[in-house]
């Protein structure tokens, strides 16, 4: 099921700025019996993305109440639920010269069906060509402006390697096509900076905010991903990874990796 | 007048790639009496851009045909024509597993209607904080992740300032938000490097290729464009803009700009 401005439907203006210029938000949220997980701390990032762009977001209850209606509409047990806020529609050109309200999307779609074996012994992993451009502006939030991203993942179809991740001009690794990634060092979690490239995953804020473990945000190189203790990956709908592999070299999947997966998936349960 | 596919409409599909990931490409032509002008090199983007992401280009004739119904739609005697090509509508998800065929919307819009005096006598231009990211492999294509050059243009609301300058990370002036950028210097033109970042514009590449005028690509700072001879803006619908005001500093619009003002003008030709 598709909403898009509160009513079912299939099709959106072709004069949204979302479609012209990719000038809106998204979230993708796990759905579990119905329910969208993390929903407050998806708000906040998309609360967070619109003040950037300087896009006035839709109410909250209302978003909710349609995020329920459409959840709902499917008895699977697990699903997908992504919101698109676009600026709306608009005339040519990059000024929004007259406000518009926000248009908002919400579309239901099956599971992600990853085979068990990726979260119970790890994942391989590529390194991606296409590099991540520099944008403090844009760092961070879950903007519309994904084509990086697109040719980094269309780099390769072995399905056997999941996910690849994307490094900046400086050598720096910063994220996967569709995860964050974490190493772990001595007992501490190391993450990379997502201040001038890269996305603030939802399940990265929540392992950086977890009691009891020490998270430092840091620069960090391909090689020292590959000499790191432990290396994994995460995302809203995929939980926690573990990297058994990572362009070529192998690594193993350890106890903290463990731990801080079942610390996500305790969290991602409907309430 | 919208064609989308080949049929006039006003909507398309909520899982258009173009709107999920930005995935497509644009171009935006001048329109005089019915007809698209530099149609061939718009096409030869276009066509250069969907190689760059890996979309099948649709039928040059069928495009062509397109244009002409949507350009004889209207009796006015200048008009602006976008055309849309996006990788078309897909799973959730940045890789593209089943290649379907692109989207295609070609849009008529009323002219855009700039002052006179901005041709005649020069704008004012700005310098926008927004920078634009480095990215080698979406630099010179007219791609839809325009969410920096909203950014910029929504930075300022003087309607006597029309255009603003973007920077890179490095200082370097690359283009204005919708323009390409060219100042001259002891009679010999130079406009900045778009092979990291930027748009390859049409009138860009037309003003390179004349005959008998000197043109190298360099590096530009703020300082340097404020001390050149002449600066001046140009892009598909505007045509040439000589610069009267670039930050606060005063330039005077010279004979060379003048000169390739009317060799785009004629360019500029209905055929």
């Amino acid at each position: 099921m598709i909403l898009i401005n509160g009513a079912a439907g299939t099709q959106i203006s072709a004069q949204d700025r979302g479609l012209h210029y990719g000038d809106g938000v998204f979230e993708t949220l796990a759905v579990r019996a119905g329910v969208p997980l993390l929903w407050d701390r998806h708000m906040q990032r998309l609360s967070t993305g619109c003040a950037r762009l300087g896009i006035t977001p839709p109410d909250t209850a209302m978003l909710e109440a349609e995020a329920r209606q459409v959840c709902t509409s499917s008895s699977a047990a697990q699903a997908v639920l992504k919101i698109i806020i676009t600026r709306g529609a608009g005339a040519r050109g990059y000024r929004m010269t007259t406000p518009v309200p926000a248009t908002r999307i919400l579309a239901l779609y099956p599971w992600a069906s990853w085979p068990e074996d990726f979260a119970q012994h790890g994942v391989r992993v590529r390194v991606c060509a296409t590099r991540l451009g520099l944008n403090p502006v844009l760092a961070g939030i879950k903007h519309l402006n994904r084509l990086e991203q697109v040719l980094a993942r269309n780099e390769w179809s072995d399905a056997d390697i999941p996910e690849g991740l994307m490094l900046d001009a400086a050598d720096c690794v910063i994220e996967g096509t569709m995860s964050n990634v974490f190493v772990v060092r001595d007992g501490k979690l190391y993450t990379p900076d997502v201040s001038r490239c890269g996305i603030a995953g939802i399940v990265r804020g929540l392992i950086m905010e977890q009691p009891g473990v020490e998270c430092a945000v840091t620069d960090l190189t391909l090689s020292d991903m590959q000499n790191a203790d432990e290396v994994f990956l995460c995302n809203s709908v995929i939980g926690v990874w573990p990297v058994r592999e990572l362009d070529g070299v192998q690594l193993s999947p350890g106890l903290l990796t463990r731990r801080i997966a079942v610390y996500v998936d305790d969290l991602m349960i409907p309430c």
